[in-house]
């Protein structure tokens, strides 16, 4: 019964409005499965995104309220990201199991401080109780790049092209674990620094807006690492009707994760573990430049770590790295 | 600690986007505080609403997947009804303790039976596991009458203003007290064919739309009933700057409650009861008969209920009608 993912749970039950047919007649430009849907409002298309953090699920009871706010807001905006977009409104659910003065002034001067960074202006939403824990729901709406709504797709992958990751791999899955453990952690003397770089980018993911915005007319595909780098390889393998093969050596692992002695687990956080907020690419092969240019730009290490070839699916090539990987599923 | 009300909360921690010069930089036209907000996406007004239904505290944890669909779909379609807008695009975020196959193609096949039926296109989400329950967030977009953004809002009501509600009242709170009872009911014999018209208007709410859009340029103020009578007319005389006299003899009391002999408990059910997705409204004098007429049309009985006065605050006049009622607050 809990066999379901929740790639399998959109694919039979939530994608009933995205044929073809449908989605013309609903105006809709991208509907269900790429980063972000985008809808045409008499010619001007808006790109909509929407994503839930809970209490227990996504990140620890104990963690802060700052905290809560900085990921609910990364998480979301990396969808757009992802889509090349430009985030403008959200609206929020927010569900609380107690109204904590100190911790809605915390969390609320925290939102606010984001939406003035980010230029996203909340909108409206609806805080209601909860019996036990914490839901944060974010849907962010905004604009594509140009009123033809030209977006960062998962569909594009052209064989050929070469696969690109931004930042480091592995930092979600081993801060997670800091945080709420469920492995074998003895083979891990993880040093002060290390921990606290972990865990501050898990606080805060860095969403990849400057980049994506950029990477419109280069990448031939993109999609953020959410749900894990073998996971979302997959969307972008069947969505564009190639193969993605990935050399496990080239795959830029966090520093932090060095100390780990245990290989397999390092392995498996950087192939299966979600929660990056990457920026995962496929480009044509007389782009390379074009991204070291954009990598230097942004001082965002950009690796290429694979290619798109013939097939279906998705191949870890190298010593040990295990394909056998789905990345993070819900159920 | 938890004596702040949902109100408070959003005035206190998440009204920091809502002044003038914000909401004019945000191209946002209205903001937080109205059933739903308008953003301005270059001359194309867009009509936002967010609300979220929870297992335990929205619906019982037995509650059947088709009537979790349906009171979704229409809690959050009633907001729209009462700004008078046209419900287009949909996002869902679904989160859920278990993936029930059975639970899922029973949910799925509702939901887009009502997509069908509204005609609005499900355009993305998120589904994720949660510990314990059931949470569901829609947050639905869509169009305005014109594009000069024309919408009903709570902050038109004027002096000398009737106050009229659409259907009947009640019925949310008595149906909710049937299904979770949290009162004693033993003076309340309800008869079969009450119960089950009360439970079918609690599973499946009817949004006003049709009489919300007919509405525009004849209401002078509108808000659903989603917080209670007394609560939802506090929202409309604080953001008009007037009073609100309910005359307590007048309100159409919900047939199957004429059954409760505890008339202090119908009277707080109809006052202060949420959930009954009506729509009320303040109206010129001289546009009586085209309410009579737009009820004639709808088959949708409207009736008046009071006046709107100079002054602050809510004032409900009657025997027994007692004003002591705050309506539904989640903390």
């Amino acid at each position: 019964m809990d066999s379901l993912s929740e790639f399998d749970i959109i694919k039979r039950y939530f994608s009933f409005a995205n044929t073809p047919h449908q989605l013309s007649n609903a105006h809709t430009l991208v509907g269900i499965g790429d980063d972000a849907a985008v809808i045409d409002t008499d010619n001007k298309p808006l790109v909509v995104a929407t994503d839930t953090l809970i209490e227990g699920v996504h990140f620890p009871p104990e963690f802060l309220a700052e905290h809560v706010a900085t990921r609910a807001m990364g998480v979301n905006l990396s969808d757009f990201a992802a889509m090349g977009a430009t985030p403008r409104w959200m609206t929020m659910a927010l569900s609380l199991s107690q109204a904590d003065p100190k911790w809605l002034a915390v969390f609320s001067k925290r939102l606010s401080e984001l939406c003035e960074q980010y230029n996203v202006a909340l909108i409206g939403g609806d805080t209601t109780k909860i019996n036990q824990g914490l839901v944060v729901s974010l849907t962010v709406i905004g604009e594509t790049q140009s009123d033809s709504g030209l977006c960062l797709r998962r569909s594009g992958a052209q064989v050929g092209d070469d696969v690109w990751v931004s930042g480091s791999l592995g930092k979600g899955a081993a801060a997670l674990q800091l945080l709420m453990p469920t492995e074998d952690l003895s083979q891990w003397v993880c040093s002060a620094d290390d921990r606290a770089e972990l865990l501050s980018s898990f606080y805060a993911p860095i969403p990849r807006l400057a980049l994506g915005k950029t990477l419109i007319g280069v990448a031939s595909a993109a999609i953020d690492i959410s749900d894990g780098l073998v996971a979302d390889a997959h969307h972008i393998a069947s969505q564009s009707n190639v193969q993605i093969k990935l050399d496990g050596e080239a795959l830029p692992v966090h520093s932090g994760l060095a100390s780990n002695k245990n290989n397999q687990q390092v392995q498996q956080w950087v192939l299966g573990g979600g929660d990056e907020y990457e920026l995962l690419l496929t480009v044509a092969p007389n782009q390379s430049e074009e991204i070291h240019a954009l990598s230097s730009t942004f001082s965002l290490p950009c690796t290429k770590i694979g290619t798109v070839v013939e097939g279906t699916g998705v191949n870890v090539l190298g010593k040990g790295w295990d394909i056998n990987n789905k990345g993070y599923t819900h159920f």
